[in-house]
């Protein structure tokens, strides 16, 4: 919760503060990741640990103001863009029945071990249990077929806003893996395999904007590298340059059998596994004719009477997951560290240097020029907070805020009154100025767009110096050692990927599990075609750089190791 | 779906309609009342019935834009509103356990019945089950009382916007009644019982903006009866003047000793029962300390140093119920008639004229002088659809559009271009009549308002002239036979209400119960203590108005029957 509000006096006898003090992060992001998100997390206040009275059941707990604003931005940002495309608003129930899921087989087998089920109402059984929708697909599709009765009614678009339940038995990890999380799923169904595909590239590159323009963190925008002759899905690759954070191990293969599958379950699984190996992905995901054939979604060939066409579908969906990556990428040892576009509170204004001594006209004219200061801030919808609580120093403060993450504080005292100036400080850098009063209203949403902008690039730079491109097979390892992806001339053969995981796994470089125990490191997998392809690569001529397969190269992959 | 887009060409053979055929609505709102109701919100695409396959479960599904948008309305005015309060959203699980419900007996006790309990997750038993949110005290309380350390933090209040779950067994009406349904449940701490008080007054005119400004619902703000002496839940009431609606019948009485119990569950119950008097409420809920004295949420006196306060707590919920209400308020024998204010399309344009005779060219000139019109109303956010299905008559696609309820069509033919005007229609009056193509910027936003202001007065002058303030007790019964509600002078004693409602009972007007049957016609109940009362009432003169009474009346009082 936000501090209350200012009192009309500042004069009070000093109490002890009635929050805990500022204990800060245990831990180091280098030192032990894992440790370190669960607590940035926590203790700056974006979710608490949901604990059931009596019950097994933990989950996370959108207990902050300032994750749901950083949902409510994103959420605001891409329901206007999907509008714009046309794409409008449902909302389905939250319950489908055992025989829905029986409908297409291959679905509910991905699920069903994760699958809630209300077998009791009241307490008279249900002759029929339902589960809680671990996604819609089951829910949705019957009533696609209904709906959809020409290719009039296509492009036919829904998305709805909701969460979704799917009951992990392994520990949770607040956005990254919980029981219920928020997202949007998408379901569209299409004409025309091209139309489908192009809707795809469209929501990637809005997947794409979320984390680049809102969470300032840089995306790899490529394709499946099992896809290379097929229709592809399109993925979002980021980097996370700390390998440590492993939790649990990728269960589904990267091999074309099982794709489609991997498809139909989007963000959960391929989000999980990709994870896993120390990379996040959005996943816009082409759903083909899979669904349209089990559901019989038609409509009749325009252009040749009395023929049937089945539709194409995609479904994508974006989760509170994104925020986890966000606080990955940019948070620091005093915590989170808040794009401006997404920070609840863009900037934070603390007096300073009042003692016992000052006196209650000193100390009135600051308050009165402190409230004047946030009001012309406020004026021009910059997300500012005051900072009056009485029995905290400056230091606790400017230490409570920092692990905050607020983007950017200011400090206000005498001195700064009899120069008229503001100090502030930046969160991201940590450098400190001063701001002439006059020129606050120009210079601190400039400044807040300057810290944006180089939260961005700090992070684009990060991965760039992590994202090797390799023409040289003895480069490879040591490349992989030293925390890097590799981008390589790659035949795309699912067995020379295979030879080419066995070749890279190491003895020698053991990575720290998620137990914190050093383990082996695994080989690495192919993680997507870049769209944008290095130079150099020359068809039927430049060889995929695994000595021993000899083929020729079909284009640069990315590759990177699991951990 | 909205139709699709425009051919670029108009000409081409013409099809038989690939949708069903407008069928209309097959009962009046006066005849049937139940049966209109449902055909209209189904038929004129509000809702969907879902119906899980092989499974008993059926409710209501958002399948339509339409109600989306409507509700997303709401949900944006009241959200900035409560914002500006300075009310912080959140998101909490959607599961509790039973252990957590044990920790308020009368609460579970009166949602055990409802509660949907899941048992197991994937194929194994859970050890303790969760049970899906009813209502989310339970939920959310045990962290108020962890977050709530000192007076400072109050006020603490917390929104969100969620779908609970209450498993009726009674057949479910769209938006009225059904198992799973949208609102947004607020829950406040106050230091004070005034200020808690005063933030459920704040609350009561934002609902009641809800219904007026939005809905273009009239509603009369009031106070309960039975909270003469004790602190006073507020309540708004709407008339709705068709008493046929009734769906079963009032479970909880107007007994203080319950009122307790109905303030816990606030909307459902407390709606369900009223609006089965075919009234309907909203009720920012005054829970006093109940709550803070189960959940020990407590924070130290500011001026007592050692003694601790229980907080006083408000909850308040607005559900997608109202959407119901103005359905039942506005919509006629036609269809759906939606308040422009909430419409997702404001003005449909539909050319017409046009004949098999038509030549290319006069086509095309109409198709550009359409689209332009269009662009010209979308560029002053005039929410705007054209129809240019093929294979319809402007007739099919009059009566289509005027089911589907939007507020004003837009003609447009050789003749309308011919003389340099629009031909327009409005849906509430059926009023048509032209504007010149040069003052459509202008003119069709003004009609719009003048629209929604004019419904308002409609659905006003028919509550108010279905109230009567009556002095003269002989003038009762025969005031409710005629289906109004009445505003007399009482004592505000339970006992005599019970002796009022005896005395109004009757056999000879038998109304028609929810199996369309006729049956003897109830009693009446008090409804609420207006807060804008008649003049007239002289304390300690004024006699209540029960002729066997003889009790002073401590003010005027709404009494309605039930149905």
């Amino acid at each position: 919760m936000a501090p209350p509000p200012a009192k009309a006096t500042g004069k009070q006898a000093k109490k002890p503060p009635v929050v805990p003090l500022n204990n800060g992060i245990s831990v180091t992001k280098e030192a032990n990741f894992s440790q370190w998100y669960q607590e940035v997390v926590t203790k700056c206040e974006l979710v608490e640990y949901y604990t059931e009275v009596g019950s097994a059941y933990t989950d996370e707990l959108f207990s902050k103001a300032s994750s749901m604003h950083i949902w409510n931005t994103i959420r605001t940002w891409f329901q206007n863009r999907i509008e714009q495309m046309g794409v409008e608003e449902t909302s389905f129930p939250m319950f489908l029945s055992a025989k829905s899921l029986e409908k297409e087989k291959e679905h509910v087998e991905g699920f069903a071990p994760e699958l809630a089920w209300v077998t009791r109402a009241g307490d008279k059984d249900l002759e029929v249990p339902v589960a809680v929708r671990p996604t819609s697909e089951a829910v949705m599709y019957p009533y696609y077929a209904k709906w959809i009765r020409s290719h009039r009614d296509l492009p036919f678009r829904l998305n709805q806003w909701n969460s979704v339940v799917r009951w992990e038995t392994k520990q949770t990890t607040p956005f990254l893996r919980s029981r219920e999380f928020m997202w949007q799923e998408g379901h569209t169904a299409h004409l025309t395999e091209q139309l489908a595909e192009k809707e795809v590239l469209e929501i990637l590159e809005l997947y794409a904007g979320v984390y680049e323009q809102l969470l300032a963190v840089p995306v790899v925008r490529g394709k499946y590298v099992v896809a290379f002759s097929r229709f592809v899905p399109i993925l979002i690759w980021v980097s996370l340059t700390y390998p440590d954070l492993a939790i649990g191990r990728q269960k589904t293969k990267n091999s074309p059998a099982d794709i489609g599958h991997r498809r139909v379950k989007d963000l959960s699984r391929l989000q999980d596994a990709v994870y896993k190996e120390q990379l996040l992905i959005s996943f816009p995901s082409a759903l083909g004719q899979n669904f349209s054939k089990m559901f019989d979604i038609t409509v009749e060939d325009p252009n040749q009477k009395g023929e049937k066409i089945f539709v194409w579908q995609n479904s994508w969906g974006l989760s509170t997951r994104v925020i986890g990556v966000m606080v990955m990428i940019h948070s620091d040892n005093k915590g989170l560290v808040l794009p401006p576009r997404v920070s609840k509170f863009q900037v934070v204004i603390i007096p300073v240097g009042l003692t016992a001594k000052t006196t209650d006209e000193v100390r009135e004219n600051l308050a009165k020029q402190v409230q004047d200061l946030a009001g012309s801030l406020k004026e021009i919808q910059v997300r500012t907070e005051v900072d009056n609580r009485e029995g905290y120093t400056p230091g606790f403060k400017f230490a409570d805020w920092e692990m905050k993450g607020v983007p950017l504080r200011l400090e206000f005292g005498p001195k700064d009154a009899a120069n008229s100036v503001v100090t502030y400080s930046r969160r991201d850098t940590g450098f400190k100025g001063t701001i002439p009063l006059a020129e606050v209203a120009s210079q601190v949403p400039a400044l807040l767009e300057k810290i944006q902008q180089d939260m961005y690039d700090k992070a684009n730079e990060d991965f760039t110096s992590h994202r090797l491109i390799i023409n040289d097979w003895t480069e490879v390892i040591p490349a992989l050692n030293a925390r890097n992806v590799v981008v390589i001339p790659f035949c795309g053969e699912p067995s020379c990927e295979e030879l080419i995981k066995e070749k890279t796994k190491s003895d020698e470089h053991r990575e720290l599990g998620p137990d914190g125990k050093p383990q082996p490191s695994m080989g690495m997998k192919s993680l997507c075609i870049p769209f944008d392809q290095p130079s150099g690569l020359v068809q039927g001529e430049t060889k995929c750089l695994n000595p021993e397969c000899g083929k020729f190269a079909k284009s640069w992959v990315m590759f990177g190791r699991s951990y």
